[in-house]
């Protein structure tokens, strides 16, 4: 749909910009993706040098970094930041998408300093997929609006359901509302006043209420909260399932050290911790503004970074910006009518 | 400091009544509790005749029962109900404290209609122990309030101070706020307003903002938050352990089926997965009411219940409810000098 590349934020994560730059020329040599650097000129050169691909990869100029510590205030101070600059350049046609492994309040602000809101989208959302088979579950919000209204939760809902049509080819994505009981009357007064919202939303699959326990099981294809929850809930499970390992590990190592300990350092459930941790994380995605930004882990390396670039540009050749704007449009339309 | 009985509700719970009897009888003889059984006498009876305990285990009469599906406004119509009856005992003064295994609104909603309020306490809250070594973390509330106040949050705090004093013997405990980061400044309206009660709280070892990864780290003793996001997390947390579970399964069968199979069947994974289950929900207190209410998780067998006992018993030994009455008592005082 677009041949414009992704602009890569070199700058942001723990392990910028070497793993970064490592990153791009994956994407670059085994996708097929067309992506532009953003950082100091100089270190990305030499580091693209490492790599013999200096001519693969062009660098757009950014002298300054968020640093992963910094929040939201410190994109206001610096409108010359590499993520700034990633924004800018999706802003002026010149990108398609931005990544960024840099601190989500830092991307977030910036996102929506940078970039303006689609036409009729109250505030843009974070959305992450969970490792659901057959397809992820989109839960969104995970962060940027601690306090909601019921009519965003509504909006949040087409755009998971934007992402999840144009990234899983999902024809009527399944919509749950997290609260904390199956029927309509539970729930806090935001969470009843949605569930109102979203019953009377024809455009929406609304399958109902879904619970804390029903994230992980594949119920829905979009489940949508405020982003107080949703960060609690997403952070909650990460330490759950940390848990859950480490406790297993202890257990095991007590009871059958000899027979099992070699076997699991060596690998299932180092590599099943892996997967968890970057599906979950890897694929967090800024919606409902007039560029798509994704937000990688910050502890991604290379290989992260190569899938968040080729998450952006399925999102961005699936036109996900063009189908929230049609939905939310569509949601004006039929309020209007009512 | 009482010998007047735990009053258990025989007719809660998915194995009501005979696990609840063959908990009860548990109870009695290896624990040396004193125990009443509040349901149909006649079955009671007979099912206390099956382990010849009829002259161990008093009964109250009750002929009604909530069902697990009821919910609050049932025990409304239910003023007869085992449940009601065993609140009944306790703010009569002829048991010490109630345990049941219904459904938790039901209980909820019982114990608040039937067992006065503390005086100065704006809302009763659930407290979950959540299995962390070497003693555990209390959460709370789990699902009482679920829009809350500021000021329920400091008083939650308190709830959960006297009950890990009382059960956990924890001299200054540790009191966390759950939101979305570590700054003050971080989180929805409800937390950071809370966050400024907090730390201007004198009787309390308010040790700062804690996340959702947090909660199994034993960061601290006591955590708090609303009802709403309580029981999202702890359900999030139960699903993903759960979700660990059977995706390293699931890994470990595919990897190595023959050497490990017979192992996992027989032992150390369902053991762990037993413990997280029974200590994570065996142990939800209803707190702030003129008598102590403890939730048995609804699927308890024998042993669950006859724990179930032991914790309403060592609350009620340590005096959790005097405790709870003079934290509350203090903190107006506070307030009243400012």
């Amino acid at each position: 749909m677009s041949d414009k590349p992704i602009a890569l934020d070199a700058m942001g994560g723990d392990h910028a910009p070497h793993e970064v730059v490592a990153g791009a020329v994956h994407a670059v040599r085994e996708r097929g993706l067309s992506v532009v650097l953003v950082g100091p000129p100089r270190v990305l050169y030499e580091a693209l040098e490492d790599h013999r691909a200096t001519k693969e990869v062009p660098i757009v100029r950014a002298d300054e970094a968020l640093a992963m510590d910094e929040g939201a205030l410190a994109s206001l101070r610096r409108p010359r930041s590499s993520i700034a600059i990633a924004c800018h350049l999706v802003r002026q046609g010149n990108a398609s998408a931005a990544v960024s492994a840099g601190s989500t309040a830092g991307i977030v602000a910036t996102g929506r300093l940078r970039l303006k809101g689609l036409p009729g989208v109250l505030r843009p959302a974070i959305a992450v997929a969970l490792p659901t088979l057959p397809k992820p579950t989109l839960l969104l919000d995970a962060g940027a609006n601690a306090d909601a209204k019921p009519e965003m939760l509504v909006q949040f809902a087409h755009l998971g359901a934007a992402y999840a049509e144009t990234a899983f080819s999902i024809g009527k994505p399944r919509v749950g509302l997290l609260t904390i009981g199956g029927e309509a009357e539970k729930g806090n007064k935001l969470t009843r006043r949605a569930h109102e919202l979203l019953t009377a939303s024809p455009a929406l699959h609304f399958v109902g209420n879904v619970e804390g326990h029903d994230l992980l099981t594949g119920l829905a294809d979009v489940i949508v909260t405020d982003g107080f929850t949703g960060n609690v809930a997403l952070k909650t499970m990460e330490g759950a399932v940390q848990y859950a390992f480490t406790e297993l590990r202890n257990t095991v190592n007590a009871h059958r050290a000899a027979r099992l300990g070699a076997l699991m350092q060596r690998g299932a459930l180092r590599d099943l911790q892996r997967r968890l941790d970057s599906e979950a994380h890897g694929g967090a995605v800024l919606l409902g503004l007039t560029g798509t930004v994704v937000i990688a882990h910050g502890s991604s390396r290379a290989a992260g970074i190569s899938a968040a670039c080729q998450l952006a540009a399925d999102l961005e050749k699936g036109g996900v910006v063009t189908r929230i704007g049609e939905r939310v449009a569509s949601t004006h339309r039929t309020h209007r009518l009512w």
